[in-house]
């Protein structure tokens, strides 16, 4: 059995912390990793600062087949990604020429100001990654790949480099919910667990319309199994006299 | 000068990874912590991995003066944070009588499953965090604060503990946008930063309605320096060409 083929997400960008912004780019690319057999192991949410970003760089590089960071790669003073990542590799940051084309074909060129013209700045030996909502690129430096913070331009930016990318067999899911306690259906859970471990069962409490339920997320790379597994679970709903809502 | 208050949040579940869920309460944490005079420094979403989340728990409260924990103190299988929590400060797991009385008087005794009883278990010497919203209670650690999960019941707990915490003074903030890109302002921006070192200035691009836009957030402890810097900034706009959107 092969090795899993592992990432981590560094979510850049004191705004995050502050409460300022809501992150959405985690969800959407935990959800695109699984699709691509990749697992996404861990997240960090680092505030601007140099000396902290590079850190955290290099030690999810060094741990982790894929690293992806997001935010901080704009024209701004507080966009100093690119700057941490060339530390990081202990390279310079060169104009690149192909990245002034690239927005050049974006910009009209009396519009590509000097400030603009910084986002054409990438760590030597980089390799961009196509913008194709604002011009502006991404680049990929070793396992490592820089996208912007804004949602929109992060996900065009992961469509440009999916194909790059070379996963393991794909997480398969399925869920089930009921309005059950958790309290109510942990202990069959845990013994249909103990049975399928290589069956990932998840359970997750929510309260609708005032009435409380669980929901339950099965994960496995097998197809067989995970049916299997999800087939006990309704069965346990069932037995626990619940309904089970399929998919939800 | 003192030094700050810092703190980490850590974000615990395989459902935040795999972006079944979408988390919201980092967000929540880094506005009320920014009131309180907090310093939220890093944020960190880990997976259902025992030793995962001890190295992460015992590595964030040796660095930061709080941490927060979110997710993993229900009654399931995949539940193990406080198995975590006990093992990263060298103790055992005890039931709590003072917690078994909490949830007592929230479920009615025949609904005090065994498994809901797994959590009145805490780490020895823990001190219990009250919940009003489900019961089952949440339990502080020296400096580590052990939260539920689900957004309403993380968002009380922090409320029951709010009074426990100590800052310094309040983070103050205030913004203004403008129907200008970032590649415009960013000189100006850069220069009015310069001269005041002590309050941050950090610029998100947007678009609204088709049009490009950026929001300036302007941070600091001191309200004249802040408000000063943000005149500055105003005046900036409309030194190019742009109209000036207090507090957007």
């Amino acid at each position: 059995m092969c090795a899993d083929i592992t990432a981590c997400v560094i979510l850049i960008g004191n705004e995050l912390l502050s409460g300022r912004t809501q992150d959405t780019n985690l969800a959407h690319l935990g959800k695109e990793l699984d699709g691509l057999g990749v697992r996404l192991r861990e997240a960090r949410v680092v505030r601007d600062d140099i000396d902290e970003i590079v850190e955290t760089v290099n030690e999810c590089r060094a741990k982790f087949n894929y690293v992806f960071t997001t935010g901080g790669i704009g024209p701004t003073h507080d966009d100093i990604t690119t700057e941490c990542i060339a530390r990081a590799f202990g390279v310079t940051v060169v104009q690149s020429d192909d990245a002034v084309q690239l927005m050049s074909a974006h910009y009209k060129n009396t519009e590509l100001t000097e400030a603009r013209l910084k986002m054409a700045r990438v760590p030597e030996g980089a390799t961009l990654i196509e913008n194709p909502v604002s011009g502006a690129p991404g680049y990929c430096m070793d396992n490592v790949y820089v996208f912007a913070g804004i949602p929109r331009i992060m996900t065009a930016m992961f469509e440009s480099i999916r194909h790059r990318l070379r996963g393991g067999p794909p997480m398969r899911s399925r869920s089930v919910a009921a309005y059950l306690g958790e309290g109510v259906v942990a202990l069959g859970l845990s013994e249909i667990q103990y049975r399928y471990q290589d069956v990932g069962i998840g359970s997750y409490p929510f309260v609708r319309d005032g009435r409380f339920g669980t929901s339950l997320v099965l994960r496995s790379v097998d197809a067989a199994r995970l049916d299997a597994a999800y087939n006990e679970v309704r069965d346990m709903i069932e037995g626990c006299n619940g309904k089970p809502i399929d998919g939800a």
